[in-house]
């Protein structure tokens, strides 16, 4: 890139500061933390999909010996209603009775009472002893079944929001969407070939590495300090906050480093009940998910089901799509649909497009978000319809892609224009990559698909302080998941102009550092990057002034270059530049301290496009899918750690090509998860895959100063189509659903 | 006072918000930390008060199992020089021998290597199996011998600072200093009476509770956290990365609650000791120093020597006084002399005066500074003598002293004109005050004396960030020993116009906080209370502006009032006032969150003075004093929390009265510490004191925002005088030297 050129310290790869920490097994993850006189706490969760709860008697848990406390829904206070604060949307009232449910259970494994005790053991004989009568309902499984008017209802007060009418009578359908433009109609008239086809995904986990941690301990002033595994600190203390209808100030959130999220780390589920078993039993209180606690009553992405229609003339210009997109909320409404269905058409530029969303209740877990929340789901299906289209119209699939391409200045099907985007420098990019020229190899497919993400800007907030040497500490509340300690010492290196290798980064709790919304969106290294930028900014200013007393010039004879003040043109030229630490030697002369703060709402976080391909082999004697290759091409705006965002690129493939081809939710008729466990429940291994080949396009964003856009969502998008299109093309037949798992793909291979 | 009135959160006493915790036994002080894998550090001590050390052999030590650090001063950088950035002063050099000897070892106690072991028994057996080689010296015991030019050296490169011509050959006077105005030994010809006398007082220690403590992690990059006990950690993490050789970047220090410092815990000790030995570990190592080790080897106040004379006519009007003051250092130079020679006649308005300061090093160990460091010792002669002379003149002390009293405009002794000042307030306070006008009980005597220390200002930064429901977070990086988070609180409070209960104040590590110089001059409330004042100016600003984008106006259009937004007379008057949790609620929409910050090197710290008087009664048989009653009278400027500023001035009395009747470093001839223990160091407890009644006098510091002046060191300096010359009207005769011991009162009472 030009570009790469201008920068001194964006663009390199220096080791992330947390790396060694990490390797060496230094890093406090999420249950690493013990507190002395610590108690173990631990969930009861329902043996059934849908049941109310009759009874619940904690008595004879609470006599037990070890027990210090013991709590049910009856404990906690009435809920709160308010904006949850992390990325999935919804209600901090669902929430509440997510993490502890009051008079119905809405999934296997949802928590209805919980204890804490001096072992894991005592706190396990505690639950065992709890006696709960309940009275065991139908549950709700299926998507489109539950659509049904006559469906059994997971929630009889929900009523359906966004009808153009108000809904007369309960539904499981939570809500309604529908984003149109121009005539369908008239334009499916103008097509001289439409295609069609329903498409299927189930639930599907994260799958991080790291299950739910927590530890809460609340002093005898009602104050609570809580350690957690999050994408969050500051999102989970406002939902704890409204939850147990405390004081924001009473909440002290730190996070600890992470092993994963991808979404699913943005809403609470064990930190209000630690505090509630902390605040009853006076000790701090440890929670630890184990992994089928993960599996069954955290927050997977939304199953879903997408009828798909699309109309092209001969040359591939498209002139009429729809989608139907029904998404799966799990117990409580908000499913991924609203960006599902603004997801769906975004690369393309439409003249007539309708697409209607649904949220819909089953009784599964409450959905979570997971990379690209609904963009997945939705984009498989256009991007599988695009490439039936491409086969009819017997064109190149990237071409078909580059006919109907967005562009700047193009209006989104979600609404705005864009600004400068890179979608059609990634299709080049894919249609000249030496892995596209290759022949596809013998007895494989290949699958071409884009991919699509909004990525968010929200609020972020940063302070940089100098230390007495010139050595420079910033203070952001951004939990560090892929790096971003890096990208933001880098940044701050190229504004300041100082050696990367001077400059710490503290992914601050709650007291200590300001508002950080959640690391997710994509947006840590474009807001909360942007807030270090303007902080060093803050910072240089300062400096300035600083070095303008030193002189006896004023602030605006003073210029910054390169971590130094020098005398701007025209002033005299004697004076020797001052750098950082030569203006804190002084600094208690000049003024004291240096200190920069800069706190933001980031707009403009630069939509991300991508554009995949990959050369699948399917053994069909087994059904078996292997990935040969995988290309991802993607703009990233800028890159500020190139390996970082490779790291996502490739992350991204892998998880996408996980969900295509293996994962799945598997609920048994009542609603029991059936594999609960990653020796059932498949996400890819290393030896599951090729290196992923990653190309990164930078067409910088004009909304932020080094042209910035999100990258960490976007690479889940395409892979879901890239690999069914590959099937479609190895096999010769279309598989709808997915996933493309050996038995689905061997049906399709033996029914054609 | 008429500005209480003024005034909603200032003056009143809320309880500290980190009371119940540490009532309640939840505080964290500096050994509470305990870390997992966590090895227990040991300190070699010398058994000679003066030695060469010829050999240190550490293989033995080495090879014990259990054993996996152990250092000695060959494994330490050579010293970097440098401030020690705490309120002490002194070379970083020397520092970093007293932490761990290298060639000589120059005081008993003074430590010559460390191990780190699992357990504190091994640590203890790898000491033992430590072999040194010592050529032992004769000990330097006796301050003005070893101000002899034929003295034994402490150390043989010390050549006399300040000398009118440098000085030829080396002497155990590190320095010299003199201050002088006006023509003496005219002002003595115009004197009707000339008082006269010598006055000794041995060390003694600060006493705090808390033995120093402290735990140091070092990750495989090198990178230290220590948790430390301390009056401030920034000032630590200098002198740590000086000794070490580190980047400060490269250190973390974070504060804990701490039992008491009195300037004892502005200097390391064990910190660059215990991230050495972690270093060698790769484990996390604590140390924490025994009583005796604190006694021994930890930094007391200084010893001194001073002969004062003084001239006055008969009216009380003083024509001339000098001031001969020797301090005792310790091993090496640093003793407290500049601020004891300037403050000998601070109070009084001297035509002709003179003062002579000595810095002698004896092989004891390195002093420290103790609540206005070297002021009590120089105020007791001059204070004593000024009692003589009242005798002599037969006139009221107070009288005496209110005849002389510096006022607003008076030339300090030590330089400066004096801005708006207390100190005739505080003898017209005390002449008037009930416990004066009360005749002395029978048998007793009453003294009375002035105090006067300078107060610090120095470099403080405070960050406020406001939470999404508008409470307020504070950020600062001054250790709370004294309730400075309440007054924190009061002052944001105040500023802000919130409730008190709204407010949390965090006391941020060197990583979230800005940097603040040590919790001690009596600076916090004042420097650190004015950054914090600042920051909420900040926050003013910025809501105010927010305010303006929420209703349309101009930031110049909205006005602060009573914690809101308020529309300036003349505009739009229907607007609806904002409070601070309304302009949160809309944060996002008008600019993101909200952070304020400031950073200051604060000047005018406002002058300091007191007068105590009290009622002491002597036992003629056994010498023994008691406290019958004592009466504490301070100018505070504004009293931000009255009863803190009322704890500061009887826990001042307490240790003032301590000093001057019990409390003393007696030494065998060989430079061994006889009572290195609370048992045979007496200081005084509850038992031993009555209530030590107080009056807090306001007049405004000009230089604070609130008019806050430096109360914590003030308090310490009358009780010795007061003690004196109370016992000297008792008993009819003068005891010189401090302590007034059973033994030495006794003493007295039978030379008479």
């Amino acid at each position: 890139m030009a570009e790469a050129t201008e920068f001194k310290a964006i663009g390199t790869r220096p080791v992330r500061p947390d790396g060694v920490d990490k390797v060496t097994g230094r890093a406090q993850f999420g249950a690493d933390l013990n507190l002395p006189n610590m108690l173990y706490g631990k969930v009861l969760r329902s043996p059934h999909a849908h049941a109310r709860i009759r009874r619940i008697d904690l008595d004879a848990a609470r006599a037990m010996p070890g027990v210090h406390a013991v709590v049910s829904g009856a404990d906690f206070p009435g809920a709160q209603h308010g904006e949850i604060g992390g990325e999935g949307g919804g209600d901090v009232a669902d929430v509440a009775k997510n993490v502890m449910a009051r008079d119905k259970v809405l999934y296997h494994g949802h928590p209805l009472a919980a204890v804490a005790a001096t072992s894991q053991a005592i706190a396990e004989a505690a639950l065992a002893a709890i006696e709960v009568e309940y009275e065991v309902l139908t549950p709700v499984l299926d998507l489109e079944a539950a659509m049904a008017p006559d469906a059994v209802l997971v929630n009889e007060n929900c009523f359906t929001k966004n009808l153009p009418e108000p809904a007369e009578k309960p539904s499981n359908i939570a809500s309604v969407m529908t984003l149109a433009r121009g005539n369908v109609d008239e334009g499916f008239e103008l097509a001289d070939v439409i295609v069609e086809g329903e498409y299927r995904i189930p639930m599907a986990h994260q799958g991080y590495i790291e299950p739910h941690a927590c530890t809460a301990t609340v002093n005898e002033s009602g104050q609570a300090t809580v350690w957690t595994c999050t994408q969050g600190h500051f999102a989970l203390r406002t939902q704890t906050a409204n939850i147990l209808d405390m004081s924001v100030a009473d909440l002290k959130f730190i996070a600890s480093e992470i092993g994963g999220g991808f979404g699913g780390k943005t809403v609470v589920y064990l930190e209000p009940v630690a505090v509630m078993l902390s605040t009853q039993a006076r000790r701090p209180v440890k929670m630890v998910m184990s992994r089928e606690e993960v599996f069954r009553a955290s927050g997977p992405a939304a199953g879903s089901c997408a009828k798909i229609r699309v109309g092209a003339k001969k040359d591939g210009t498209i002139t009429a799509a729809t989608a139907w997109l029904a998404y799966e909320a799990g117990a409580f409404e908000g499913a991924p649909m609203g960006p599902g269905a603004m997801c769906v058409f975004a690369p393309y530029d439409l003249e007539n497009f309708r697409v209607e969303g649904f949220d819909v209740l089953v009784n599964k877990p409450k959905v979570a978000a997971y990379r690209a929340p609904g963009a997945p789901q939705s984009m498989h299906a256009m991007e599988s319809a695009l490439d039936d289209l491409a086969r009819e119209l017997n064109m190149d699939p990237i071409d078909l892609r580059l006919k109907n391409a967005v562009a700047e200045g193009s209006q989104a099907a979600y609404g705005p224009k864009f600004p400068a985007i890179g979608f059609r420098e990634c299709l080049e990019a894919a249609k000249a990559h030496p892995n596209y020229q290759k022949p596809v190899p013998e007895g494989a497919g290949r699958g071409v698909a884009a991919g699509f993400w909004f990525n968010a800007g929200m609020e972020s907030s940063a302070e940089v302080h100098i230390n007495e040497d010139g050595t420079v500490q910033i203070i952001e509340g951004s939990p560090d998941i892929g790096g971003s300690r890096a990208s933001m010492a880098l940044m701050a290196a190229e504004t300041l102009g100082v050696p990367y290798e001077k400059i710490r980064v503290l992914v601050g709790d709650t007291e200590a550092s300001g508002f950080n919304n959640v690391t997710g969106g994509s947006r840590t290294t474009f807001a909360t990057g942007m807030a270090v930028i303007q902080a060093c900014e803050d910072i240089i200013a300062q400096c300035k002034d600083r070095a303008a007393k030193t002189w006896g010039v004023d602030a605006d004879q003073v210029e910054w270059e390169d971590g130094q003040a020098i005398p701007a043109p025209g002033v005299n030229a004697e004076l020797k530049p001052l750098t950082l630490a030569e203006i804190m030697k002084t600094a208690a002369r000049t003024g004291g301290p240096i200190l920069g703060r800069a706190a933001l709402n980031a707009r403009g976080p630069g939509a991300g496009f991508s554009v995949n391909f990959g050369d699948l082999k399917v053994d069909r004697e087994t059904g078996k899918v292997d990935v040969l290759s995988f290309t991802a091409i993607q703009d990233a705006g800028k890159a500020i750690h190139p390996a970082y965002v490779e790291g996502q690129m490739q992350g991204g493939a892998v998880q996408g090509l996980g969900w295509a081809l293996n994962e799945e939710y598997i609920f048994d008729g009542n609603g029991v998860l059936e594999n609960p466990g990653f020796l059932d429940y498949r996400i890819p291994v290393a030896s599951d895959m090729p290196m992923i080949d990653t190309q990164i396009i930078e067409v910088p964003n004009p909304s932020h100063p080094f042209g910035v856009r999100g990258v960490g969502e976007t690479p889940i998008v395409a892979p879901l189509a890239v690999a069914a299109n590959a099937v479609r093309d190895a096999i010769g037949r279309r598989v709808h659903d997915l996933p493309l798992s050996p038995p689905n793909v061997l049906a399709a291979i033996e029914e054609g």
